[in-house]
């Protein structure tokens, strides 16, 4: 299998960062998808979604999406459990990783897209475009990431990592929410002091070295 | 076990029809969310959330998020098999489950909440707000729907399925993306006819009988 990569991106990174968490070593490809790489063959048949990471199996099958990715490598390699032992377990994960994703990575990913001047006319991951970047998506963003912050809180509060006492593949993509919103200027330690120390904490993990 | 329901919510339609293709019957208890019947005890402590649908388990344990209660009843219930028989086949199923929510679903779900009257203050899902409905989420989730489109439109002509030969989990995420493009007044025929004819496939299964 090969993984394609770009180092800034950061779904690549939530991939990077569970690869390290588990102690794996994939052959790895960059593809620099700031210089449209992806859009060059034999890449734009191999992910018609122009979006990194995708994983390349040996029978020649691609795996886009970055928890799909994750998923897959999870099932061959087993140990350090990420998503959890029981129905049940891997059940509130898979709930904490959408809640973060849904309400809170996305709505900021978005809000990043249409906010800083690199994204101009790549609004929508993986296309080149002239939409324009809309201030709305920006605002938007940032209201629903306070509500999910206060949401949130208490749970963060109780629980050390996000879903429950176990690191798993939610307190991944909390990781990368923060990230997002840290860089769009929200002070999460006023908002929601109790998210703040999680996400120091997770923020040292040697895995979360970026 | 318990599965909080709302007849109308779309959330808590794609579970339904899973339990329906799976043959499967829980008990159900439903909660008018159009009347806030969701921020009423004992409800608002089980899910903080506020949405439907979500799964009280017997030992108290809650799991909201309509996907991971349906990957939680696939592991119960394997059979049909809905997520997929091997790691490979998993990982495509929830790549292109993912895909059609995080392009689609999503994107058309926040423009119906900016759109229509029905959700003027509760344009975030499981809210009370006094957040205004922006037109510029109506524009930009059709307009991401659009690109979406274009981009399976090749994919849907060569397979009978979302994921390949065999109905799974992400059709149903499928189909209710094409009704909120329907119900956004978009020509699905007229931008990909390939699409337009899966849509009548599976709209025309028993299970989807809403």
């Amino acid at each position: 299998m090969k993984l394609y990569d770009f180092g800034p991106a950061a779904n690549a990174q939530r991939v990077r960062v569970f690869l390290a968490e588990k102690g794996l070593e994939v052959p790895t490809e960059q593809l620099n998808v700031r210089e449209d790489a992806q859009f060059a063959e034999p890449f734009t048949s191999m992910n018609p979604f122009h979006c990194v990471p995708f994983l390349a199996l040996d029978d020649g099958t691609v795996i886009a999406e970055s928890m799909s990715i994750c998923r897959y490598l999870e099932e061959l390699h087993p140990e350090p459990v990420l998503f959890g032992r029981t129905a049940e377990e891997r059940a509130v994960i898979d709930m904490w990783m959408r809640r973060f994703e849904l309400d809170g990575f996305i709505p900021l990913l978005h809000a990043m897209r249409n906010h800083v001047p690199t994204f101009a006319g790549r609004v929508v991951p993986g296309t080149r475009t002239d939409l324009p970047q809309l201030p709305a998506m920006v605002t938007r963003g940032k209201e629903m990431m306070e509500i999910f912050l206060g949401r949130i809180e208490a749970h963060m509060a109780r629980n050390e990592f996000v879903a429950g006492p176990a690191f798993s593949v939610a307190d991944i993509t909390g990781f990368f929410t923060l990230r997002l919103a840290t860089a769009l200027q929200m002070d999460i330690g006023v908002i929601a002091p109790a998210v703040a120390a999680w996400f120091a904490r997770v923020s040292a993990r040697p895995a979360f070295q970026l």
